[in-house]
């Protein structure tokens, strides 16, 4: 997982495809703000995946399209910003129709977004894991979706990864491999096939029927004690570690938010928790120090 | 530190006031999003501090006001939303002049922020711990924008938290109460005292010279081994706990991306970390369920 | 249609329920941006439309929900920042679901946004002039949406105005009064009924045989030429002039570019446009300068 | 003024630049939001002046940075998506410092400006037409702004250009021309000489003394009766037309609002505005229709 010098001057979506496409097992890591991609980053991550769970959990809301598609843009710009590690976007199932998806699809290319997932479910979506039915959406009307993704991107390289619900909503294989088929079809770059069963089980029956020649993607969320030498047999491109890293800041700050509020003080934190200077540093405040010495002239002294 | 019942229909201005006026020490928690005000508010504080380094670094951004004032407000609006907490946020040194800092003012008041926090440097800022020269604001201008937002403020509990970088400034005592007693008169609700030191010798002296009427406020980062019943000898009113949150989280995330990614794995972190399950139920998600039966139809099924 | 100096501490919602709910014809005035509302305003206009089709064409979109339900948000904004008069916003087909658009109800209302308007059409929608089919929204699921509205609004006072489209689609008479009584029956607040034909002859059947008891609205926009005393005699509420400010807007712009552009000069359009110091005028920068010198001392001389 | 269809594939920066140095010249039409960046394309027009008065007015606001650095950047975005002409933004005084104006630089660039200007005043700007003192900017410090500026941008072709209010701060030729030689010096690409007397005497001194070899350019809206041969005489190389698309505007605005009030109807508009229809051809609604029947099924009938 170490980085490849050679790397540096491709786009994000060029190595985003490399990931995909190559023969080695890649691992996609959950990011819901610049900072946790840059952590990713600094960990060996070559991809980050910009959860709609996490993002709009950060922001204290449900993964049901409670925040709107350009306020996700708003959310992974500062990503883009701050890391060249490509990031693929969680698009839920759209926002809506081949025209607005189309729209957001060539708003998060331009800004260098490497690539988009879409989800075979009704707009609004729920997340996959709550505890309601899920519609799915109509082959025909998702591929529209899917073609118009196509048409809008603004490079060849750009990936547009179908995600079918077929397991999740209870619809079976022969479902999930029909969809499967016809997003291939209709242009997908990658397939991700989600199950939310506590084995690998659907995963398994899946891959060993698949006979469609694009890269799969899956998130072992719920089979997460699945060895990832199984990923490997079954020839899965690439794993998504899908909200991991939000489920550890959030044990993080609920453990020190209770420890100061018990002890009336931070002292007990200081030496377990990042360190202001430390802080500082992930930003780079050191380097706008000495940009401001080479781009303004000194502060002029009142009375000098 | 639990919570008062009768403080229900408190508007968020009127509790951080009674917090800051009454005579027992507050405790201000830091909050860098929706996610991390819930878990403070969870864990018992009564107010949270929107800081200006944590807001932007979990963009990836150096604390020199690479956030707008436009994006900051942005990014506490959800906090807003998501917990009923009284929010300081911390409005660096206003922004550019009276007017700007005035229509922040009057924003931030209607969308229901508590109070803000403005300090005595130039614009852009820097960071107080930042290792550079911090200049100073005129102080007359600095009265005028303190009177410009009590001029904006949509009521009368909204607080206007005064703070001094004299002594980071290197400007020592004699400036530092000068400028102090000069923003009481502005209008300021709460005069809030930074110090770098490791100790929290200035602080003590500020306290012992002061005979001003408003609360004073600490931010005890650097001399975070001082005992807090040092605090309350001192009579300050209030203790902001800056940056903490963030910085248990950032170890966090480091610690669980590089045992992921070590491990190719993230059956090592299950256990360790929230559940998906907890994640949902922290943003309410089985209430968004009930509600979806109470508000909508079932879902026609085709065919049937 | 003076300004009632009674009026003057009334919040926007309380001025739009009064417009609906007394016996005079109100009538409310297209605005696209915080300036079109002013100059409606100064007109004499006492509400005002925030019509998704200029908001979305002032911005080079289709109305199609082409901007996201938090951009509309975002544009409204400075609206409701310059002016007191009260915004009903046009919020297309509600966005999505009971879910979303509740959301955006709390949202638009404690901003100080008036009211907003519902229609009775799928997401993403189209504009009623669209030369294409219009699919009518579940009744059911436009009730709930319709709930979920009132729910959520911040103040009694807001008005909740549900819109149909069954005119447009071409349903006919008794699913217009259909639909209408069920969505008084949810807890409209006015019904809106909408017609493309060159004459009132559909909302004069409509109105001939609605007995609901909640005001009616209508937008004359391919009618225009029927006398407004028809529509006083047919008991109608208030009518919406819905997009002539950015028509006339557009028509101007195109002249004076044209010209501009012929002559290679301005020369010639001078005396015809609004003066550059009127254009001062309109967003009070003089009262800026005044505020100026109450609020910041006088700029310092380098020398002296 | 005719389209040049050879310039089809060229980057919006590649066009402002060929603009400013080809031996011809040029004019650059203001516009405020997509929609009149659309209508002065139409007019021949190929280049845009994204006017901070202008964007400014139409959203109520002051020319005195009451937009955020933020705010200016998503109000230009619209238009960058509908139009292909190049947009030269008006950044003020660069929002604070080279750090805030480098960001800025580099985000406007890498979204498709093709140009920003930025003015030799203090932070935040007064408009030069307002009744106030001018503060100039410290040469050094505005200096800095540029080199971070051109450290930043996206490409070669992409265009800064200084503006100098020596003149409107009635600090006199010299000064400005030392000032514009600095900004040479320091990357400009071009140098933007402001006045606001009625005459173009002080932009004819300029130009006499000027032996500089970046391209001058101007904006004469107090001396707009001077004819245009002069400026070709004095070799400018292009004239801006700073804020006549929103005057005009304003004007239509008025007079329409007013009509309608006093006529309580709008049928004595029509034919004298924009139609509705033209209104939906000019952003493309036709074409949706079409790519709608393109990417979707059709509609299926209930009961069919």
């Amino acid at each position: 997982m170490s980085h490849n010098p050679t790397q540096q001057n491709l786009s994000p979506a060029t190595k985003l495809r490399a990931l995909l496409e190559n023969n080695a097992l890649g691992f996609i890591m959950e990011a819901h703000n610049a900072l946790s991609a840059k952590l990713a980053t600094d960990a060996g991550f070559e991809a980050l995946w910009a959860s709609s769970l996490t993002l709009s959990a950060s922001m204290g809301l449900r993964d049901a399209n409670e925040l709107s598609w350009s306020q996700v843009l708003d959310l992974v710009d500062p990503m883009l910003e701050f890391v060249e590690t490509p990031v693929l976007v969680d698009a839920d199932s759209g926002y809506g129709d081949f025209n607005i998806f189309g729209r957001f699809v060539r708003k998060a290319s331009e800004r260098g977004v490497a690539g988009v997932c879409i989800e075979d479910k009704a707009f609004p979506k729920r997340n996959s894991f709550a505890n309601t039915s899920h519609e799915l959406a109509d082959i025909d009307d998702f591929c529209g979706m899917i073609r118009a993704a196509k048409d809008q991107q603004n490079s060849d390289e750009f990936c547009v990864v179908a995600r079918t619900e077929a397991f999740v909503a209870g619809a079976g294989l022969s479902e999930a491999l029909e969809r499967a088929s016809n997003y291939e079809v209709a242009g997908a770059d990658a397939l991700f096939v989600h199950s939310k069963q506590k084995t690998a089980f659907e995963i398994e029956s899946f891959c060993r029927s698949w006979n469609g020649n694009i890269p799969l993607v899956i998130a072992p969320t719920t089979y997460a004690s699945t060895p990832t030498a199984d990923f490997v047999r079954l020839g899965i491109a690439a794993v998504i570690w899908a909200n991991h890293g939000l489920r550890a800041a959030i044990k993080a700050m609920q453990d020190s938010y209770q420890q100061i509020a018990a002890e009336r003080s931070v002292a007990g934190l200081e030496g377990n928790i990042t360190s202001v200077s430390e802080l500082l540093d992930i930003t780079g405040t050191e380097d706008l120090i000495k940009k401001q010495d080479a781009y303004r002239p000194p502060i002029k002294k009142s009375g000098s």
